[in-house]
């Protein structure tokens, strides 16, 4: 039987490096789940409902679905036993290990995996396109059309504003 | 005469890895006073009182004091000459270099020094601890098991909220 | 026809670290332009206003001003083709190459060389030194007369508080 | 029909956490293939065959081979699409970075998939056990009882130096 | 009067990414000097006289030069007041910084200036393609062709081993 | 009674940040034995009996000795419960952080302290002071004036090269 893999992440939105990410993985992983976070503690710029329609307009064909709580539960109840993450700088490193020994703590059958993007998408984060969105940059080259479309209105809706950092 | 060393936190709150950190340090430095920042600016999810009293009940028979202000004066009146700080990550360690040599420039008396925790603790944080609690795990393994409760309770009030991030 | 170089920085506020910068890229480019960052969407001790002034009291006999928006097109208007940033520790190593990386997507002419402070100045930091002022500590080393002065002023005002985090 | 996954090394000696990897990785991919590098330029303690050795002695069940050249040409022979990595350090992210990367310009097909050992052995090395071992540690509790009888007896050969570093 | 800058290095042998940042570093300063250190304590894989060679016909228009002794009186002999040098990864980083600090005590008047090469090489090494290509891994994307043909024949003479590490 | 602290190391020569930091452990730690590694195995370039001496004349009054083996079977034979270690940079800290971790593991009793050097000496290495020393470069502020000159004496031996790498 096919192992089921789970590919968590907020996608606030979705980038080309998530978008590359997803098509690598499931090379491996034909039954991939792209998992979008809806944390009510978390304030993001597109609700869980959006960020799951632009994922399933951006990737043609990828099972994309919204998830409450933890992961390692919501993989339990998808039968799934691995986890997707992409790794792209040192930074991610340490917070990923953070997750990872936390997670196999709260689930010792579920198996992290980390993947690398295309190096060309190693410097890409959705806070930094937001933000350079933000002042006004051309982002055409870092997301799909559609999301680029969506994240200009949304900033003339003007009632975005970065998070400080 | 035996040296005074204080190992100063916020503890909000206390994990295992923290107590494991007492532990070692006490056995070298037996005048350890654990110390508690009330720093008003702070926004922490226990008061300083209950971070106190926590302490207290998890680490039988070490000195908790809260302070204000900065951990050098508080060190200065103990007459303290040793601060104790741990060390698990890198990204703690640029952290820990800034505020050391920081406080090396306001009090050349006063020394840092580093420990690490068992490794079974060097990816925990008070941090991670409160998010996954807020999103339903199991954290018997991570803090005792009063500290467990009190944050069941803090939750349950409803009105706790991770910090973003 | 020398070169144009632009230093961008919110400079909130600026410390002995930064006018360390400021004097030696000055040395290899003497139309510097010290470009202090409005940005509306980030919570700021000093207006853009105060903080261009603090600059130029600092620094005698540099340019300093005021922009808005991205720093690329900022650049390109004042005819700079150089980009100056300093870095200090690891942790500025990441977010750097991001920003630079970005940058060079989004204007493929401008270039960005980084320079290391003096070694006294690498545990330095803005937030670091606002922190520390409203714990009481004495900054007279970190910044100039001015700043100090300023800094202690804002902190009587009663409303500054530190960023969480 | 199931993906084939190679988990390539030196494996000089293996130590447990090889071991604890390579069970990870088998739960998720049963053809795993653990691929002993014979490289002509690399000094190592062992020959490649002892070191095939050890490993199948070490973990019953699992493919142990030889190979020479490059991983992924080794790779596309045995049909395998995964090569799996541990990743215990920073220093060894940028190393695998770097490989991973390098790979994958000359293997477009093969992915590199990287896992985490157990927290206890995330300081572990086979460097590290070869040198505490020469300077009379008992090493017993970081590898397999064959491998510690092994290494005794070719320090009693007196050849052995560790590399310098 | 411009500036004159020097790009030192081993360059054993040039690679793709030394190419980009030359030409990123000269837009700048036009009267760059790529500067070959002839190191007798190191052992190289090509002469020094091979490696300016190699390099004068990879970049055209560009000044090579060898160099013995100390890059500082090398640069003051050259009435230069800037060093120029890539920063690909952390690594590089920690190691750059002791550089950049050690020559500014020996030589206050020079400034290392950095740069990014673009991302493409950012995990492109000397040391990784001489081992790839000592592998039987086609390097034709990371080297110019002639480069790779004098890997070739340095390697046909057999009598090349990859250092150890 | 007094804790008896250890410093081990190789030395090879004392630098003023190994000075800096004896000076710095021993206001906290009376007790303190400066340990000098005598390891076969490491090509140094003065004898273990040459590092002491210079250690004894560069510290007045700090006791020094050589050690053969494992440092934690020698704190045993010291009645040491302390192990002390400076801390400059990140790529001390994975190093650091496995020789700690293990000798814990060797030796539960014993505890490592990790001490960081005046910012001065954060980028100073014995390595890089040899060779800096090997390609001529003047030395005179890295080390106490008695080492300075038997560096120039051991390379007027001309036997020495410094390491590869």
């Amino acid at each position: 039987m096919a192992n089921i893999a789970i590919y968590p992440g907020t996608f606030d939105p979705v980038t080309n490096g998530h978008i590359d990410l997803i098509m690598r993985a499931r090379k491996i992983f034909p039954d991939l789940i792209v998992a979008v976070a809806h944390n009510p503690s978390k304030h993001t710029m597109f609700s869980s409902k959006e960020r799951v329609d632009m994922l399933k307009k951006s990737v043609k064909g990828v099972k994309v679905e919204e998830f409450k709580g933890l992961v390692v539960d919501y993989a339990r109840r998808k039968k799934a036993k691995v986890l997707i993450r992409g790794l792209r700088m040192i930074s991610d490193f340490e917070y990923e290990f953070q997750m990872a020994l936390t997670n196999r703590k709260l689930a010792k059958d579920i198996e992290t995996f980390f993947l690398m993007p295309h190096e060309s998408y190693s410097f890409l984060s959705s806070k930094l396109i937001k933000e350079a969105a933000y002042l006004g940059a051309n982002i055409s080259c870092f997301v799909p059309a559609l999301v680029e479309k969506a994240l200009k209105n949304k900033l003339n809706e003007d009632k975005y504003k970065p998070d400080p950092a």
